[in-house]
């Protein structure tokens, strides 16, 4: 049986939100789940009856980031084939951020891990509840950047910083998101939602028009680069799927893991 | 009767002064403001007696932005000629920010809005007052970013505040513009001149071939960029203009600041 | 009698650790100094028992930057030679920061001066002692910005704080550094050598190839242009080194130094 891809889809007045639902798994990322976030994506965009769109998480978490389980039992005869298919569902997902017209924003309900934190900075306005925390184990687990990191990370929380998430591994605080400009702003968890929906209803009864203007102008410019960015990271992170050192990597992540629940 | 234009200039040593002065306006810019503010840059830049410029307002206000008496009485048969002559004005008007040699300074002593915050970031040092705040507020009003604002915006305060601003019309302080390095440093009201003055006055005492190598070197690179910048978005702005739901916000604004007095 | 370029290299584990060591002048760097750095530079990149490098100082200076002795006796016969060796040395030195392909951490274990700051943007993280500060005097010393700051810093700082420390010499904290996004993190002085040990130890035990990868993706789209601005930044840097007005300001800043001492 295929796991659902745990992605639900909700019309607010001109808004519509996109919430990643797969609460026993931390929210955790499907192959099919970046698929139907692609979808939804491109829906949204081209339907002249959504002024912007929001993500969010359901459940204390916002995203646990790439499911790991995805790395499984990869048969060694398909794994060209695996490799190309993951590469393919990747390139999609972060081509439609990338691609979008309309405002995006992120509300990042809870705890961010991975590709939930490298998306964001595709999103157009960030908001975090103060229970949010943002981290990348790429190095760690042997991986790389993914989802223009490389390009928006050092650029907005400069490169010491930047390198320190992407290179150690360190876990940052919503406030600290929030003082490195990676965060719009924060609110206390028990008024995020409400908080959220007053902003976004608000900017969704502006001219949508000028939404729309505004967003060219700051995303247009960028779009090929980002592009490009994104095809070279996945390139560069479909080697490291291959590489003995990452699967050494990721293997001794889950036995810690198992240990931890024994 | 022509209303005057605003624009005090005054010389203080190797310091060119630009002062706007429309206190009963809070600052706001006529057309004519635009153009005496772009020939006393220029002016300034080409005299040799100069080492510096600064930009500041007169009184309470820095400045209120366009005044948008600008948009009133389009007359429909000159609309083509009107908006051609409005961006022609504005063009220039942010080119010179850009074409700048000499280091300028911008002495925000209260609150800015639109242009008033925009222009900021073209400058090379930027200090507030205590009593300035910075708001945007394009999108509400139909209009779109412009000064090379979709520019430097997400990247001087990362896209998610950057987006917030131009999007939504959030209102930072000055000590929120401070924390995201938009502005060098904040002093109280009651010493800002004093401050300001004596960091002005130091700086001109420096030999003017370093302060025009260093500005070179970092402003240098990116005039060609800018001044594309500076094209695409007054296009993007004139079509705003010509907007029905453009003409219908202003004309909302204008009411609900007209109720407001009654 | 050759001075010693007090440069010492240090093996621990798979980290290379370079010390800039001349407490007496307060870590100032001699020709020799920068020329010593460049090639334990290299030879750290090219050890395949090297995860990762450290660059510090030795006891309470990181660096005070360019030995101003440097400046002394230039005869003016050979001043054209002169210019044209001081200017390779420095665009070797700040290109071997450019090309390295193996992280970078730069512990900032006290004040730094000149290009004691700048090369710190071209380290991937920089961590601070709460003792250090970061001064780049340049514009009063007749002076222009190098090791590619004219890039970085307004992309760090901001434009407005950028040009308030190149222009104006402003001197930041450890902890307006970090605020600004050009520190990682700051440790109090007793702690600070322990805790960047523990961190910089743990990157160096994740998968060399992860590390590698996530180096070049933020840092080889930029390469290209960072090598140009390092040479125009140097060719900017040796006209004034031969302006009169640098001259006077190097020789005033020498009387004033001597006297300060009587």
């Amino acid at each position: 049986m295929q796991e659902d891809h745990g992605i639900e889809v909700e019309r607010l007045g001109r808004v519509s939100l996109i919430r990643i639902a797969r609460p026993t798994r931390k929210n955790a990322l499907l192959g099919s789940s970046y698929e139907e976030i692609t979808k939804q994506l491109k829906a949204a965009d081209a339907d002249e009856g959504v002024s912007c769109i929001v993500l969010t998480g359901a459940g204390d978490w916002f995203s646990s980031g790439n499911d790991l389980g995805n790395f499984g039992g990869f048969d060694p005869q398909k794994m060209q084939a695996m490799l190309a298919e993951k590469s393919r569902i990747l390139i999609d997902f972060v081509d439609a951020f990338i691609d979008l017209k309309k405002p995006l924003v992120a509300a990042v309900n809870g705890p961010a891990i991975g590709i939930g934190v490298t998306i964001l900075a595709l999103a157009d306005i960030v908001y975090a509840s103060d229970t949010a925390t943002f981290q990348v184990p790429f190095a760690a687990l042997g991986q790389s950047p993914e989802a223009c990191s490389s390009y928006f990370f050092p650029r907005i929380f400069g490169p010491a910083l930047a390198n320190e998430l992407l290179l150690m591994g360190r876990k940052l605080t919503a406030g600290e998101g929030e003082r490195a400009g990676f965060v719009a702003a924060v609110f206390p968890a028990p008024a995020f939602q409400k908080e959220v929906t007053k902003r976004v209803m608000q900017m969704a009864s502006f001219p949508p028009g000028a939404l729309a203007a505004s967003k060219e102008l700051v995303r247009g410019p960028l779009r090929e680069l980002l592009r490009d960015v994104n095809r070279r990271e996945t390139r560069v992170l479909a080697g490291r799927w291959a590489s003995p050192e990452a699967k050494e990597a990721v293997a001794k992540f889950f036995g810690r893991a198992r240990r931890a629940r024994m």
